[in-house]
């Protein structure tokens, strides 16, 4: 039997999703779960990658075990092996053709920026602390732009490799709420630090650009027009839709 | 001048408030930074001790430094000095005769029960992760014996020398949340443990005692009859009224 299950983590202390040789990853620590309950494991894949900082409140992992167990039963076998910052939420069986990562329709990501002047001590690492009066209005009229399918050349990392930078984009959209800016941005796929350069850029309305400035960005196709890379410790895969 | 400061902060990194020689403090931090800020500090004191990995939502100092700032001046300096898991919210002038300790009315604890089956890894270290169904009704029974003046010696960690049991509960109650019990305590003051043996208490209700066990614990005023005591990683300081 093939599984999903699906996760979230705190990604403080990890190096992103991905095995690397920098650091622990929470895909090494998913895999040793799944190895110390079901001895073996084949077939195994996460639906993204995610940035060293960043965290999910549902990612999405595949694998078929060595045997099959109720999906009830394979969270909390799982959790007694994980450590207490990564947890499964979830399992249930996929068809055979299922790949945790092809197989994604859209997915959301969620930012969080606090507002407020004074830092919470209780969010460290997990929000991107920058204190200043926001225009939601004109934030949302920014963020509306980027809404439909465009070339997001302008909204990926310098350097990168991938070719073909078209993507739709469902929703981008700012909600406040008391101390903190919530930015959520759903699409068929992401290209690589999307969701932080977006919000480097729309964070710039009104201030240093006006809203109509995100469409000239995008139109530019050019890196260098739009802004900074917002940090990491505020970005949240934040749902997955298969 | 003399000033009250109010404070957060994640407890799980330090062996409590009051300094130690068993690891970092939270005073120590706040005490370095102060010096850091106005050079030297008199006067200083906490509103209260509280134990290696307690939480405060809202804790009180005062000091009195060696030159005067203007109160709105003070939260920023300090926090510029401060590691992120505390965070000064506010500061305020008190007269000369104020003791942060002494001249306080009436505390409030919080104490977090995650009743979810999954844990967070967004709350380790910051619940106690213990899942069951609870009746609310129950335990808000049970916590409604607490309230009023009795000597709390049921309520108290062994071998503790106070002599003088006798504390005022003004409010003793659950509050249900989506994934969180949350209890709030409220009293004149407080005797060692007193909260989390309140909360291992309570909590046996209804399984393995009624509601009026409580006022049969408080009677006995001994610790034997009273339950477990909570792990000290769901409480926090929740408000101070001097």
């Amino acid at each position: 039997m093939k599984y999903l299950i699906r996760l979230s983590y705190d990604g403080t202390d990890y190096c992103g999703w991905q095995m690397q040789k920098n650091g622990p990853s929470v895909q090494a620590c998913v895999m040793d779960a799944i190895r110390g309950v079901f001895g073996s494991v084949t077939e195994f894949s996460g639906c993204s990658r995610t940035d060293s900082g960043v965290h999910a409140l549902d990612f999405c992992a595949s694998f078929r075990p060595a045997f099959d167990l109720p999906c009830e039963k394979i969270p909390v076998a799982l959790n007694a092996k994980l450590p207490g910052n990564i947890a499964v939420k979830s399992a249930r069986t996929v068809p055979d053709d299922f790949h945790a990562r092809y197989s994604v329709k859209q997915k959301e990501y969620l930012y969080r920026i606090r507002t407020a002047s004074v830092r919470d001590p209780f969010s460290e690492n997990r929000v991107w602390h920058r204190p200043a009066n926001y225009d939601l209005n004109a934030l949302n009229q920014g963020a509306s732009y980027l809404c439909g399918t465009h070339d997001f050349r302008s909204y990926m990392a310098a350097g990168s490799k991938i070719e073909d930078c078209t993507r739709t984009v469902f929703r981008a959209e700012f909600e406040q709420t008391e101390e903190e800016l919530h930015f959520y941005v759903s699409a068929d796929g992401f290209l690589y630090n999307m969701v932080r350069i977006m919000v480097g850029t729309l964070l710039e309305i009104p201030q240093r650009m006006p809203p109509e400035a995100i469409l000239r960005i995008l139109e530019a196709k050019d890196r260098s027009q739009s802004g900074m890379t917002a940090p990491a410790c505020g970005l949240y895969l934040n749902r997955v839709v298969y």
